[in-house]
C-alpha cells in the first residue's frame, strides 16, 4: 500500500514539499516508513504526484516531488447541508460524505438541532483523511455552523437543493397525507440538470424538522423535496443515502 | 416518543407480552417509563400493537396488548452479504443496512477477509434496536460467517446477486480496462425484476475482491456486477450505498 497524502502546498515535478508533524508521526511510527519509501500526493488542484519521502523528522518531513501519476478532474459541484448531530455519527457524515464525492459539508442549526460542541478543525482532518484514503483528488472544505434561515436567505441564484424530507408518521399525516408527501429521491432529481447552478442535499437532526421549517423549504423555488423511504434512518444514514442517490442519478456515479 | 419494542411473542389485542430483562431495564431506567405508559409493540409478522406498560420489575416486565396501530406489511426480499470488517464499521453495517430495510445479514468470508472474532448475538441486538427506532415491521436475521465459495455453490436458482465490484486503480486496469468494469448499479439495475427469486447484495472487505474471486462471481449467470462510483469506499460505506441504491431503483423506496 503506497500511503496517500494532502499536503497543503504547490506541486510539481523535482520540487520539495514539506510534511506536517502528524503526516510525518503517521509515516513514520504507523505506517514504519522512512526515507527513499514511496508515496502520492495531492494538493486539491494540481493533480496527484508520485513522491519519494527525503526525510522524516519529530517535527515535520521532507518529500521529494517525481512524475505526476493523474491530472486533476473536475468533480460535481455537491455540497452537504446537514444538522449537526452527537459526535459518533457527525464523524461518520464527515468521513462517509467525503468518500461519496462531496465539495463542501456545511453544518446547519435547524430548530430542533441540539447543538453539541462541534470541532471544526477536526472534522476537517476527518474529511483530509478520508480523501486521502478514498483515492480523491481534492479535499471538501468543512464550514462554519449557520442558521437554517441565514443559509436560505442568502441562496445563490440557480443553485438546487435537495431536500431530504423525513419526518416520522404522525407529522406525515398531518401534513396532509399521500398528497404532502416528497417524492422518491430518483423520481425527484429525474431529468434535473446536474449543473445547475450547483446542487446541494439538505438533511435534518433526529428530530426531524419542524412543520414550520418544512413549509418554509417547500416554498423556495431551488428547493426539491424527496423522501428516503418508508422508514425513520439516523442523520448520518439519511445523509450518506441522499449523496449516494444524488450521485448515482446526477453526479460522478454515472458512466463517463 | 413512544417507545418501540420488539416481542419474540405472539400479538393480540387482549393479550399479555413479556419483557426482557433488557427491555424492561431500559423502559425503567433509560426511558423512566413506568407501569400505565405507552408502548409499540411488532413480533415481525403480526403487524404493530399499541400496549401499556403493565409492570416493570428487575428480571423483565409485562405489557397489556391493545389494538392494532399498523398491519404487517411486505417487505422487499433482500439480503446483504458482506465481508465482515472490524467491530465500528461492523455495527454501523448491521444499523445502517436493517434501518433501509434489508431481510438477512450474512458475513461472508472472502480471501481478504481479516476476520474479527464475531458476536453474532450481539449483531442481532444490534439489528433489533435499529428496527425499533426506525419503524419496520420485522427485524432482519443476521447469520452465521459462511465461505464465499459454499455461498455461491448453495446459491438458490432464480435469485440475483448485485456484486459490488470495488478495486483499486490498479486492478481495474489489470482487469482489462473500461471494458472489464462494472457498470454504475442504476443502470446495471434498470429494466430488472424486482422480484426475480429474492435478491442479493454482496460486498467486499477493505482489500476488495481477489482477482479470481473476481473471475468466478463474474462467470455466475445469478450475478449482476456494478460499480459504486469512481472513489473508493470503505467497506461499510460500500454496504450502505449499494443497499441504497437497491432499495430506491428495485425495492420499497420507490413510489409503491
Amino acid at each position: 500500500m503506497i500511503p496517500r497524502l494532502y499536503i497543503d502546498a504547490p506541486l510539481e515535478t523535482g520540487a520539495a514539499a514539506p510534511l506536517s508533524e502528524a503526516q510525518a508521526h503517521y509515516l513514520k511510527n504507523v505506517l514504519r516508513r522512512s526515507a527513499g519509501d514511496e508515496a502520492r500526493l495531492f494538493n486539491g488542484h494540481d493533480g496527484e504526484f508520485a513522491a519519494a519521502i527525503a526525510e522524516l523528522k519529530k517535527k515535520g518531513g521532507v518529500v521529494a516531488v517525481k512524475g505526476k501519476t493523474r491530472e486533476q478532474e473536475i468533480e460535481p459541484e455537491l455540497a452537504l447541508y446537514f444538522a449537526p448531530v452527537k459526535r459518533g455519527p457527525l464523524e461518520t457524515i464527515i468521513q462517509k460524505a467525503t468518500e461519496i464525492g462531496v465539495a463542501r459539508l456545511c453544518p446547519v442549526i435547524t430548530e430542533r438541532t441540539v447543538a453539541p460542541k462541534m470541532n471544526v478543525e477536526r472534522l476537517q482532518a476527518i474529511a483530509i483523511e478520508a480523501a486521502e484514503q478514498s483515492g480523491r483528488l481534492t479535499v471538501p472544505s468543512v464550514d462554519d455552523p449557520m442558521k437554517l434561515a441565514r443559509l436560505l436567505d442568502a441562496w445563490p441564484e440557480g443553485r438546487r437543493l435537495l431536500f431530504c424530507d423525513e419526518a416520522g408518521d404522525d407529522e406525515r399525516e398531518e401534513w396532509g397525507g399521500r398528497e404532502g408527501r416528497a417524492t422518491p429521491v430518483l423520481e425527484a432529481l429525474k431529468d434535473m440538470d446536474s449543473k445547475a447552478g450547483g446542487w446541494a442535499v439538505l438533511t435534518g437532526p433526529e428530530g426531524g424538522f419542524t412543520p414550520e421549517e418544512r413549509m418554509v423549504l417547500r416554498s423556495k423555488t431551488f428547493v426539491t423535496p424527496a423522501t428516503l423511504g418508508p422508514r425513520i434512518l439516523r442523520a448520518d444514514t439519511a445523509a450518506i443515502a441522499a449523496l449516494t442517490l444524488w450521485q448515482a442519478a446526477l453526479g460522478d456515479w454515472r458512466n463517463s
